[in-house]
């Protein structure tokens, strides 16, 4: 990295975000001592509303093209997660080019199907961990701030503490997994240290994302299963009888797949940070 | 076959069915023209509750093995879907003998976890169908009619019509079949009318799964897919803005899949039976 402010692209792959969340996250890096303050891009593409999804299929992989190939961008941070980001994959990714896979991106939930599929394609600077739209949580400011730390400054105070076993690790929300397996997108994720989480879904529901994820013979060369929070997690007609930890210990025991215990990740303000692969050498780190 | 009454085992492999299910459907079978009346026995299993399920796992695939290698029964006909049908995969199919493959399997739902994994095992009766607890269904007398004329009597009166284009078919849950995807449960459809239908999602969610079905590499080389009713689906906080047939549309387009119009399935009354496979050869017609 040269003299010049760190320069983070925002894109919304999913759907659109309220352009408040801009100023406010804009004014949380204006804060914080990370020497020059980064300059934070919003592409317009985020504000932009075309029914569920922030803009259509194409201005949504213009956006991120465009921010992922620009040399002026040092990282790709995602607005929010919702719905869509797997219809991108396809169009989107023989588009990138080598400036591209020198980024770090980092978000979480919808967006985890375009962490996965860049994984899989060699890319080294990929996480896990919060985006612009936590600073709408109560609390969420920290949320934020833990995200432009690692973003800027390469700070690991914010990452999840398996990230520091010297072992691979990735994670992923548990359903956007399961609609990566058996595509050309599904990660090697061999010998990761694999976090799962959840939110607003049935426990029954879970049980069956975790027989297909633990059913894969490519996920069973991982490591173990750490699992994050599921949270918000609805009351069905018919109690299902487990709760998440006994269902992955279940599937967990079945599929011969180490269950190493929780992780601290989740939808919520305490969701850490997890680099896919091996933690990415430290930049300079802040003060 | 021989002079003795065509024998039908029940069974629950997901969620329970109370006993009235069993009396309405036996009734229904006695007053049908099929000459000796079929025999239908409900494992007791189908009544057992364990939590969400009819029985812990053990005692599910404990039924379902009893019955698929028992000579005595010609036919296995599910109770009903719910949920847990996957669960019994792993332990299940390594127990199932020839006479097992002999027979025919019929039922929807949930249940199509077992019906694909059959079918990947290269069973040759399996098919997509009414299951007993659709007499519950207002006008379900007809529904389950259909299925024992079926089973009984090979009757084809009431197979969805791609069935007789002289080319494979398929039929599944949309979400059932994403389960199934990358896991070695999942069966090769090369060169079949893949038929989908869904219940109860919401619209975005079909989409999703529909990504997953639809980049699957194996399921590109299908000869196209219809679609089934997609019935009950919630309203979401924000209108999704198509119809699940722009979604599949849309995917069968980006994957070069054949989209061929719609199928005469879904979770309603109307649902027809879509066998796996060729339509298998005739048995004795009734009557």
């Amino acid at each position: 990295m040269n003299d010049r402010a760190f320069k983070i692209g925002v894109v919304a792959p999913g759907s659109p975000v309220d352009r408040s969340i801009a100023d406010r996250v804009t004014d949380i890096a204006a804060s914080l001592d990370l020497g020059a303050i980064p300059e934070i891009h919003f592409h317009p593409q985020c504000f932009t509303e075309c029914g569920h999804f922030a803009g259509n299929d194409a201005t949504r992989v213009g956006a991120f093209v465009e921010i992922a190939n620009n040399p002026e961008f040092d990282a790709i941070w995602f607005a929010r997660g919702g719905y869509g980001s797997c219809r991108l994959l396809e169009a989107m990714l023989p588009e990138l080019n080598d400036t591209a896979r020198a980024k770090t991106y980092l978000g979480y939930s919808d967006v985890g199907a375009i962490l996965g599929a860049l994984y899989a394609q060699g890319f080294e600077r990929v996480a896990h961990g919060p985006m612009a739209a936590d600073v709408t949580r109560e609390g969420g400011e920290a949320t934020v701030e833990r995200a432009l730390r690692y973003l800027v400054a390469g700070d690991r105070s914010g990452l999840e503490p398996t990230a520091f076993e010297n072992i691979q690790t990735a994670a992923f929300n548990i359903s956007i997994l399961s609609h990566l397996l058996g595509t050309p997108q599904q990660p090697d994720l061999s010998d990761h240290i694999l976090m799962l989480e959840e939110v607003s879904e049935y426990m029954y529901r879970i049980d069956r994302y975790l027989f297909h994820i633990t059913s894969n013979p490519e996920i069973r060369k991982v490591a173990g299963i750490k699992l994050g929070r599921c949270s918000d997690v609805p009351e069905n007609d018919r109690a299902f009888g487990h709760d998440e930890e006994q269902c992955i210990r279940h599937w967990c025991e079945r599929s011969g797949i180490p269950y190493l215990g929780r992780a601290d990740i989740g939808h919520d303000i305490e969701n850490k940070i997890v680099p896919f692969g091996n933690v990415a050498p430290a930049l300079e780190t802040a003060s």
